[in-house]
């Protein structure tokens, strides 16, 4: 099968208008086939308040109302997606902005209330991976912001690791496909006090071996738990790093497989 | 050649939700090949002045600077643009979302300063017809908003009128095309204070003499212009009036052919 990379950055990346460029440099440049996964990071929220919209949080979670979601498909389906589709034109990669709803491609259910109403949440439930592939055997490059629509005419946001993590899924039919987690560290870490004590290869085993020594905790156990899903669902292997593991000469990232 | 309906809507039908709903329908509805082109109408306005940005006219002439364009990104590229989106996939209509700088559709370059520096405002250069007829080769149905971009990483706002018009004119090269401008009125009219005093059909002589006759004035007189230019440069036909000329069941608008 052909290789496909879907490459995921955050709101670090996106805020710093220095670092965006240089990544979509490194973006444009990878091999090969290839998406884009965007969160959007602090700029809807400051957008929200400046608009007077204040943001919910219930036990330290986002509350998507009716109006936040207003600012989300702005800030992340206007403004930031088009900005890099653009950029990404003048760096000769002939990129595509996308929503879930855009050709279908990512549809979600809205999260069940339980003991939290999320609000205009998503939870995918199907990715359209021979409509996406559609475009990308036309050469064009997907950019996709992290919203999801129900199918029924309602855009949800939805997690941009999700959105990697499931189109990657998705494309497994068709590609062999490779994840890029790009965020601020260069890995997972040994010490979380060492940034440079990068566990450079994860299976499995190791991954079972670094619960128990508690090394994957907070933020990094869902983290490393839907990687692991993710290759159990047909995904070939998912890179760990800062955006410098898209060149060949940054070797010091955490590559997780099977 | 095989038809392809351009359609074109402004900002009366994108304001109100009720309108909107009613022309997605007969929009859906419509058959064979088509692409939809939309303005923001006031959202844009609305928005800018609800984040304090004030909108620069001169001569009456809207200024697009930086803030600006990044509202009209916001709204026209993101909400205005991915909730038709989302309503359209819900009517079964595989609808794709795209400004300008999505696969390089349509380039544009920034208008040179004269009298007035009209800012971030694109005239646009090329359309990029077969990557367009990609997509519609694919079975989606592309939904333009009003932005295009320099190929240098530059969004600009264009037109709506503009952009349905040398988007048909582009396409032309591979389809017998037809435009449909959707507008308050119910077409050009003899009599304007006569709704129903529809001219039916106004070819290059009937034009010469409404023009003469002082009949096409005002704001119609740029419109009617920019019609007789794309019919000159390869679109088949354009129809202009009220959305229910969509419809077979109305016959009461305006049709223009060379």
């Amino acid at each position: 099968m052909e290789k496909l990379s879907i490459v995921k950055i955050g709101g670090n990346i996106i805020e710093d208008e220095a670092s965006l460029t240089a990544f979509l440099k490194l973006f444009s440049n990878l091999e090969g086939k290839k998406i884009l996964v965007h969160g959007g990071g602090k700029r809807a929220t400051s957008m929200a308040s400046k608009l007077g919209i204040a943001s919910k949080m219930i036990n330290g979670r986002r509350i998507t109302d009716a109006d936040t979601l207003e600012v989300i498909t702005m800030v992340y389906g206007g403004l930031v997606n088009k900005n890099i589709v653009a950029k990404l034109q003048a760096l000769n990669t002939d990129a595509i902005g996308l929503t879930g709803a855009d050709i279908n491609s990512i549809a979600s259910d809205i999260r069940p209330v339980k003991e939290i109403d999320f609000g205009f949440v998503g939870d995918v439930k199907q990715v359209a991976h021979e409509s996406i592939d559609k475009l990308i055997q036309a050469n064009f490059t997907p950019v996709f912001c992290a919203i999801t629509h129900d199918g029924k005419g309602q855009l949800l946001n939805t997690n941009a690791d999700t959105i990697a993590s499931q189109v990657a899924v998705g494309m497994s039919h068709l590609y062999e496909t490779s994840i890029y987690y790009c965020f601020e560290l260069n890995g997972v870490l040994e010490d979380i006090n060492d940034k440079n004590s990068v566990v450079k290869h994860i299976d499995s085993e190791k991954y079972k071996d670094l619960l128990e020594k508690g090394i994957i905790a907070d933020g990094m156990l869902p983290k490393l738990h839907n990687c692991f899903e993710a290759l159990n669902n047909g995904v070939g292997k998912i890179n760990m790093g800062n955006t410098s593991m898209l060149t060949q000469e940054n070797d010091n990232f955490t590559t997780i497989t099977l």
